[in-house]
């Protein structure tokens, strides 16, 4: 039994709580509310936990601490190998990874909630560049990989051929913040067919933002 | 035999570079000169080999085309095991990639060329406040990842346990990028202290910058 320290709209513990829905695998729900408070990920009681003071963190039944959504997800695949979220041949298997990273080093970090928050208190950026600045990041790496998935011959439903893998937990948890923050996702015709195929199965429902014990009663 | 494509002072190549090394792996070096001529990753002669318009490129005999400096690690790895560069340890290799996440997911993609371009160009902000803002995000990693390595009894000369991990990887070239844009470091003499213990070490010293053919021959 794991505990995930969680937000029910970080696109870094929607990665996670993905794998753990589709590996089966049971977990109690602790939110850490980034917004309220100064964001409750910088108290101390959290800051114990997680020095880096970012969602997720993982403890384990025997109190380990695990930290990084891709570190977990690797963690949980190793220990928890069946049904898999990578492929078995060693490059399909890099190319997952090289997707995840795509959007989980490249994407994700120059959007999230505390580069925003310095863009605008300590840049004193405008809203509208805010978001050109969010859009531009997110267009810079899906322009790429729907490059790399049109030309990819041996590709099914999924970003790395016909099983689910890292690379579309990644993709997904993209897709709703960027639908979040009105990016036009029109450009990426394939990528949004793997989301959309994705977003109907039971364990990507069961571990969406909506699905959530602290998806507030209304939305902002 | 790989072809790696690299920049001698990529801090994503440079963690490759010292994989390559330290698994005594034979490799061709292909320059891409990040500055040159509006930057030789936008030539279509390199797109074609990696959408992202990023480095490294890692090409394998057989030519197929890993990315992402992480992917290619695990690559490398898995096919050439020994020396490894993960713990054997489920729970201590996910810490190994946690550490290296954080240096790799949170803290260099915000402070890399393409990043400080669009914050002078686009943003328009100053030298000064282009300069706190790649200290602020060295010194919020480094400043949480000094903390855990003071907290762990077991640590030894590397950042987990007593060998050389991807963690190790991932900390000097990032240290060596943070030394280039004179981050102070003595608030971390832990970290400090694994990063003067790997440098000394041949194969670091094979993959540092100073090393590499497109290393110049005055820098800036």
């Amino acid at each position: 039994m794991f505990t995930l320290y969680s937000y029910y709209r970080s696109t870094a513990a929607y990665r996670v709580r993905i794998a753990l829905e589709y590996k089966g695998l049971h977990y109690s729900y602790k939110p850490v509310d980034l917004m309220r408070d100064g964001g409750e990920q910088h108290h101390d009681s959290y800051m114990k936990i997680n020095p880096q003071q970012l969602v997720p963190s993982l403890v384990t039944a025997e109190g380990q601490v695990l930290t990084q959504s891709l570190a977990i997800i690797d963690y949980l695949e190793e220990v928890y190998p069946t049904p898999a979220l990578l492929p078995y041949d060693p490059i399909a298997k890099a190319n997952a990874r090289a997707i995840a990273q795509a959007i989980a080093c490249d994407t994700h970090p120059l959007n999230n909630s505390r580069v925003l928050k310095y863009l605008t208190h300590t840049l004193r950026i405008d809203d509208q560049a805010k978001q050109e600045w969010y859009a531009h990041w997110v267009n810079t790496t899906f322009t790429s990989l729907e490059q790399l998935l049109r030309a990819d011959p041996s590709r099914g439903h999924y970003c790395v051929g016909d099983s689910v893998t890292v690379a579309d937990l990644c993709l997904v948890a993209q897709v709703y913040n960027a639908n979040r923050f009105k990016v036009d996702m029109t450009p990426y015709p394939n990528l949004m067919a793997i989301n959309n195929h994705c977003i109907t199965q039971e364990f990507f429902i069961a571990a969406s933002p909506e699905q959530q014990p602290d998806y507030p009663a209304t939305t902002n």
